[in-house]
């Protein structure tokens, strides 16, 4: 009976939630050695960030064995083909894989998952390049550019970084990083962006030099998300960290040369079950103001680390008990309280960073994505922070002054529904703006995903403006200009453009063409500062 | 040319040393269900504690298949058979395995290691008794005995404890508890003694009760050494610690009814080659009487960590770098610094706690096995302490009084000849007391193992007495009495003893007999308040 065709959409959403239901493998599907290595390719690529390298589960289902050799080849190909109301794409519907592509990752999944290499210090080491020394780089700059107003643009699948002059909208250098970089930082001088790839190579890029120059890359991870630095008073500059997917840890590097100097494993036991888990993958880090620290999400295990980072030989570190799958989040505007959401609990967390404490949680939409978040003042509520959603079409919107408005605090204030629907991954304002921008990336209707949604803060119960930014791609991501008066957003798609907006008039200021698949897009000062 | 014959002794160390002079296996032994039924247990009994769970070598080399499988069965079935000089006990001539065990083990260890199972917060608490429920248990003692003077005598092979009032030298009691019980621990208050088995299974003894009364009991790991409680001023008797074996991880639970409350991984990174390890085991742990922490050795890493236990939820851990096969330590006299044994690494390792940071290391004998150690005043170099060693006859002496000696803090001032030889586990002493015990229990002569040592430390020029203590078994293991003016010593062997001498006098005066293998044994007061 294995491979029996089975009507698609809700029952196979059954079929994930009671696979009971499914059909029993006779036997495990077997691979050629080309299709293993495509496989293995094409899962870290497009299924590793959700599903988990060891396929125990994050923000997508588990696919163990036990689960995909019941469902059966047939049937995890039609989920792969169509995709799912819960947040799945449909991958070869999308064009991204073929269905010859989708058939292998269905019997693939049937197979035992196999950990990838550990990596060693000495491992890293070996990847380690400084191209430029320290006591080459320029004492300050090298022109007279405005540079605190300068972009990072990730240009994901050409494996590059554009730098542009926010002022003069120039492009001014593409770098070569790792490959689709998630995120850029800035140290807390500016200087230099720090940029991770997905494949976990860090790249350091010189802002003063003519041109900016990549100065330094190594290699911490075989997957990765995120990377931050020290910005407490003391430790400018000092040292950086990358929060690894796989292996399971996180480095801290000299923040001059990106040596890499210390791994510490995040593996442990999950918040909830107290079960032990083997993969619980860093998400995101914020570093503190306030001490000298950063803070880090243990996803799969729910904990919020606070690293000291002040002595890295005795290393301190608070694991703080907050909820499963911890993924993204930010500052509240006094950048006391980290607000972070466990997307598929439809919940945020707070975190009290200055005490190192849990503080609270509370319901959401359905999977809360809000980035690095957004902070403004309501007119009714004061200081709130908000989230839009992977899940739903909703805008939540919750009191963030425990201080000066405890009645409101980590309460949920306001629903806002978007009528672009489900598919969101970020909102951005500034504290500058009255408006706050939301994108719908991940919508499968292109009259969604090629939209955003404004809200004018001062009129929180007028209905958000909603309008197409590209007529091709996916919009995605907002960045403010280091004034605060224009907001870069992303249309991607192979040949992609970014847009800038007059953050006033929401009147298109000008367009930067030609820029392959553009994704995230960080402006230094903004970036510096965690303005946001 | 497998399983060739080799002349034992130097040749298998070099063996040990250069595997790539062994012969090659053409393929992986096999076992029946039974062997390896046999095998595991076996391997558990006798060889993990020192090669590791996952046989990656610990204080004895790594067991891994690349290398058993070129030595080939019978050149392992040797070292089973005869030992090493290099401490490994030879099984089969001390009768501990028979010819045909050691067969099957040298097969056993040629196939690739299985990791044993993991354990969740549900798996314990599905294992979690309280016999005795708090509000069941006497408010005051019941009896009118010295209960400060009691002593808890391992009856190891028995899998019990024997109580003794120390005063009258009665057995009051023999209780059940783990396999191999590793370590008593008592509370601050000393009303309850906590025992831990090799087996993982902990046990609280009430001492108030008419009889010592076993009140609560619950088994953490599959393999355990360690277990202590919170003695800080505020949490006395609140809280209790079991360090693991396997898994590697360690447990808090509650003092007063062993309910486990949270589990932490010690999986991580060692300090030295910054490599990933599956097993890094919690050694010895130490509580700290300044701070609400305890001290731990996480011993294949290589790491001190200092585990706040103020705040359980969200906990803080300061991880402080060591050296490798950090096993077991004590306290100096003034409670503040930890002085650690790196046995295979020849080295003592001291750790300031009250600041959280390394201090220094140096070196001593070879394998250096101090227990819990001894601190005395020295009439030429002031406060020192010391430690015996596994692998030579030697007692090495040090400075440990960097407040008001720092010229001789943390050096070596007197290595001490040991004529009994090596296979040192214990040494011991008492503010009170002149006389400084060493034992010889793992020595292969029956003249070293069945006699101590006991050096005047008024007069350390003077060449230590020695003694026989029993005329059969292995002589291991002192305990003061509360006063400090007697000594206990076990005979270990099927049907053992414990020798009670005057330490004034080095007379015995008396013996309590026909105990079941007797090993470590624990006076109330002493433990509680950490004297040695």
């Amino acid at each position: 009976m294995r491979g029996k065709k089975l009507a698609l959409g809700l029952s196979l959403m059954a079929l994930l939630v009671f696979p009971a239901l499914g059909v029993a493998a006779d036997d495990v599907p077997k691979l050629t050695d080309d299709e293993w290595k495509l496989a293995k390719q094409t899962y870290f690529n497009r299924c590793a960030g959700c599903h988990g390298t060891l396929r125990k589960g994050a923000t997508g289902p588990d696919l163990l064995p036990k689960k995909t050799r019941e469902l059966g080849t047939e049937v995890i190909e039609a989920f792969i083909t169509e995709g799912t109301g819960g947040g799945m794409p449909g991958f070869v519907k999308m064009g991204i894989l073929t269905a010859q592509e989708a058939n292998v990752m269905a019997r693939f999944v049937q197979n035992d998952p196999v950990a990838p290499p550990e990596i060693s210090l000495a491992d890293m080491k070996d990847t380690w390049k400084i191209l430029v020394p320290v006591d080459k780089r320029p004492k300050k700059p090298e022109h007279t550019r405005n540079w605190q107003n300068y972009f990072g643009v990730v240009l994901r699948d050409a494996g590059k970084v554009a730098i542009f002059d926010g002022d003069t909208k120039e492009n001014l250098g593409e770098v070569p990083t790792g490959f689709a970089v998630h995120i850029l930082r800035s140290g807390a001088s500016g200087r230099y962006f720090y940029s991770i790839g997905r494949d976990g190579k860090a790249t350091m890029i010189d802002l003063w030099t003519k041109t900016p120059t990549m100065v330094a890359e190594v290699k911490a991870c075989s997957e990765a998300r995120s990377i931050e630095t020290s910005k407490y008073k003391g430790y400018e500059d000092k040292l950086a960290i990358i929060g690894c997917y796989w292996p399971p840890h996180f480095v801290i590097l000299d923040g001059q040369t990106l040596e890499p100097k210390k791994i510490v494993s995040t593996r442990g036991y999950t918040v909830d079950t107290n079960e032990y888990h083997p993969e619980p993958r860093v998400a995101a880090i914020v570093p503190s103001h306030y001490t000298p620290e950063w803070a880090l999400l243990i996803k799969e295990a729910g904990f919020l680390w606070m690293v000291d980072y002040s002595n890295i030989r005795d290393i301190r570190i608070k694991m703080i008990e907050g909820e499963r799958f911890l993924h993204d989040g930010g500052w509240n505007a006094t950048k006391r309280y980290f607000m972070a959401a466990a997307n598929m609990k439809d919940t945020m967390v707070i975190f009290d960073t200055k005490l190192g404490k849990f503080v609270t949680k509370f319901k959401v939409g359905t999977k809360p994505h809000p980035g690095r978040g957004a902070n403004w003042i309501d007119p009714k509520y004061g200081p709130v922070s908000g989230t839009v959603h992977l899940g739903e079409g909703m805008l939540s919107v919750w009191g963030s002054d425990p201080e000066k408005h405890p009645e409101h605090a980590w309460k949920v204030v306001r629903s806002i529904e978007l009528k672009k629907g489900s598919g969101s991954l970020f909102l951005k304002t500034h504290p500058k703006s009255k408006h706050l921008w939301m994108d719908f990336p991940l919508n499968p209707e292109p009259s969604s995903h090629r939209s955003v949604c404004v809200l004018d803060i001062t009129q929180p119960e007028k209905e958000p403006k909603c309008f197409d930014v590209g007529d091709h791609g996916r919009v995605v991501h907002f960045e403010y200009n280091k004034n605060g008066d224009e907001v870069w957003i992303s249309v991607w798609d192979k040949i992609g453009e970014v847009v800038v907006y007059d953050d006033k008039t929401l009147k298109v200021k000008t367009v930067l063409k030609d820029l392959v698949t553009p994704t995230g897009h960080f402006n230094v000062y903004n970036t510096m500062k965690d303005i946001y």
